[in-house]
């Protein structure tokens, strides 16, 4: 086995965009939050057309995610970050991902402007703690939070955002019209069928169509039967209807 | 940046068993499927005093899954893989998992025994693809499935389990008996202020109880306003009180 991380180069990984996710929180490893992050992203990052390789979930801890994204943010075309940007001790992520890149920390001027000016409103301190949540890399892009005000930040090929799911959203609506990717085409089909009655005909379709990519998934229904969902992608209308047309006759011809 | 994987020495490392989670699915990073399983899993494991100390979905490739095993297996104490131990093509997990350990697959006997009544019972075929299911790493132990028979699979430290979340599910009540690490005492308070306000007093109870683990989870009302739930872990019940005592302390003189 090599020693470097592997990226699949799956069948529509030259088609498509790719991306990875980290996420960031010992609330998330010992079971206390659910993350809901992770599933938001991928399904809006798929439905532009921009694959997730990889999604990890790491402690509040600067060496692992400083690591993590040295080693990499260079492996897929877009690098998400959530979680642990806010104002207490445990947030570390600011500094981590700055780490990851060798870039610098600021305090950045316009963030601090945005936290003065928000602040100000609620008659509320900006002392030094929610301060520290204008330090960010030297160079980075502000991603706008109408929520809580409080940015997240771009640096390198990296959107560092933060782990509130409702401040997540706000912060993907801000930045979700540069994130274009290529939409591949998907279609499913659902059977009443276990898997073992159906290999067969994916081991053709994967020999016959080797520009398609073809996954099952299998689920219990309340009776406890088998029921597997298959589903198709191609870079192409046509491909994914010739792929599924030929499933169908094999299946109906029980081939 | 060293090359090596960084695990964090959390605190409470020392005290408690550490585990990792591999969860194997292109249907989780495309966003179709909701992974249920890292977090069934991180939240059995933290109350038996083991603790999560990562959580990876990679995709249905034989590769990156027999490298992640390969790399990490040694950096926990025990490894949880599901998903991908069907019997259609992009089910590669055994093998891969074979691979990461480097012992050779066969077809398991015991396995197979129990495929063989299972399908007979059904009046199914036990076809080439079903029988690949009791392909296995020599040596390893069995997990039992009470929902659908085909077994899981232990080989050194990994335990290796299915996707589908109610035969996960079934899986780990066969093994949970021998999952016995050390579990530590928690405790978590409820402030209706931001972290903002709270973070000097974090920092004091940091310094002061180096042995009590201390996070901050945000959260926004439905008013839109700000929630904190501090969370204090500790080794002994008497050290979780004096550091909630002092905190509780700290916040009425507002020091």
């Amino acid at each position: 086995l090599q020693v470097e991380e592997h990226q699949k180069q799956g069948i529509l990984d030259p088609v498509m965009k790719t991306a990875q996710i980290l996420i960031v929180g010992d609330e998330i490893l010992s079971g206390r939050t659910v993350d809901t992050n992770s599933h938001y992203l991928a399904k809006e990052l798929f439905a532009r057309g921009i694959r997730v390789r990889r999604i990890e979930v790491v402690p509040d801890d600067i060496v692992a995610i400083a690591q993590w994204v040295h080693h990499r943010h260079g492996l897929s075309d877009i690098v998400f970050v959530c979680g642990g940007i806010g104002g207490t001790p445990d947030d570390v992520t600011r500094e981590a991902v700055a780490r990851g890149v060798a870039i610098p920390i600021e305090r950045n001027q316009e963030a601090l402007k945005r936290l003065t000016k928000y602040y100000a409103g609620r008659k509320v301190e900006l002392n030094a703690d929610r301060m520290r949540m204008a330090d960010m890399p030297v160079g980075c892009t502000l991603i706008d939070n109408s929520v809580t005000t409080a940015p997240g930040f771009k640096i390198k090929n990296i959107y560092v955002m933060a782990g509130i799911p409702e401040v997540m959203h706000a912060m993907f609506d801000a930045i979700k019209e540069e994130l274009k990717g290529t939409p591949v085409f998907e279609s499913e089909i659902n059977l009443q069928v276990g898997e073992g009655e159906i290999a067969r005909h994916m081991i053709r379709i994967n020999d016959e169509f080797p520009d398609v990519e073809l996954g099952s998934y299998p689920t219990l229904d309340p009776k406890r039967g088998y029921k597997t969902q298959l589903v198709f992608k191609a870079a192409t209308q046509d491909r994914l209807k010739a792929a599924v047309d030929r499933f169908d006759l094999l299946m109906k011809k029980n081939l």
